[in-house]
């Protein structure tokens, strides 16, 4: 059975792939799976069919059968674990690509996430351009030691994982605030990211929903 | 082999519980697996030999044979994957309780963290008290949503599960805000999780090494 996820009617960013279905679709891509989306609307992500299937309101979710998931993350897992292509066999390794999905969203994310919060809900308040300088040297805090970490390798740990995949989808957050331009070696890893076949479908059938739609 | 974990040699929290180790703690507790506790000082946590064990300087670790785990997300995942009791066996269920786990990490998280940087980060700034304000709306968004799915039920789905532990660990910051009691479903949640023989177990011996020691 072809599982379905949900993905907004409209995103908000207008197909710049920062909408969390892009992070389920480049999955679904590397293991080269097809998929079915279900588009949703602002007012119908939170009307009682949708919050059944998502306790929060929001997208991605993941349909198949009877299982219903939701949160980009799991979801992504669950891709990986059933096909082969976004975790090593090896045991060890295994659970170190878990452990980079983890430090993308728990890690990472959260400053980068508060910059964008920051930025949408709080653009009126007087202290926001202060207050954006404090969160993006927290953001800078986590990047230089991601930095470190990766160095010159292509990906955080042996081939290509869900770990990277995960990390390039949240960094690719960033790029309209020129922070990752200041670490040439995350730059670079995010461009690979971006540059791989998988990615670019993923991204393309994104676009295809939102092109020619004003961002919200 | 038993496995070693890192905590604080000095947890900012003087024992309340709230440091990330006490996650791993509760989920070894549950699966009744020994553990080590190699501590840390705030300092050591930045040099080469712990920044090679976590690359953003941080507890807790998990240390195995050649295996070294971080992010606390990962290492419960990593425990319940390999010792029954936190995981339910059912390929279905299983899913929906690692949906959990990140739901708590990614969309719980996140805003309560915020709150607590706000407060230790932002103390100083005159917005920090307007501001807080607006993070508790957030996190009511959150709660109000999370308490609407939980409903009277024990625990999020079906029998306790890692989703659970790593929810109520998120949930657990919130004690001192008082926002927990506008939820009275997720402060009896709360309560649940924290009756338990293993949190308790884990409560304690984090307790034991940080009773008597000034909050930093």
């Amino acid at each position: 059975m072809t599982p379905t996820i949900t993905a907004f009617e409209h995103s908000p960013d207008g197909g710049q792939g920062l909408a969390r279905d892009t992070r389920v679709r480049w999955a679904f891509e590397e293991v080269g799976q097809p998929y079915k989306v279900h588009l949703v609307s602002f007012n119908a992500m939170k009307e009682p069919e949708h919050m059944a299937r998502h306790p929060f309101g929001q997208i991605p979710t993941y349909e198949e059968g009877n299982l219903v998931l939701f949160e980009s993350g799991a979801i992504v897992f669950h891709i990986a674990e059933r096909h082969a292509g976004l975790l090593p066999a090896e045991a060890e390794a295994r659970a170190r690509a878990i452990a980079w999905m983890f430090a993308a969203l728990n890690t990472v994310e959260p400053p980068i996430l508060d910059r964008a919060t920051t930025w949408i809900s709080e653009w009126k308040e007087p202290w926001c351009e202060q207050r954006l300088r404090l969160v993006d040297d927290r953001i800078r805090d986590r990047l230089g030691d991601l930095s470190t970490r990766l160095g010159s390798a292509d990906w955080l740990d042996g081939p290509f994982s869900a770990g990277d995949l995960m990390m390039v989808s949240v960094l690719i957050r960033l790029r309209s605030s020129g922070i990752l331009d200041e670490y040439p070696n995350l730059s670079a890893y995010v461009a690979r990211g971006e540059a791989r076949p998988a990615y670019r479908r993923a991204f393309a059938a994104q676009l295809a929903i939102n092109a020619g739609k004003q961002p919200a």
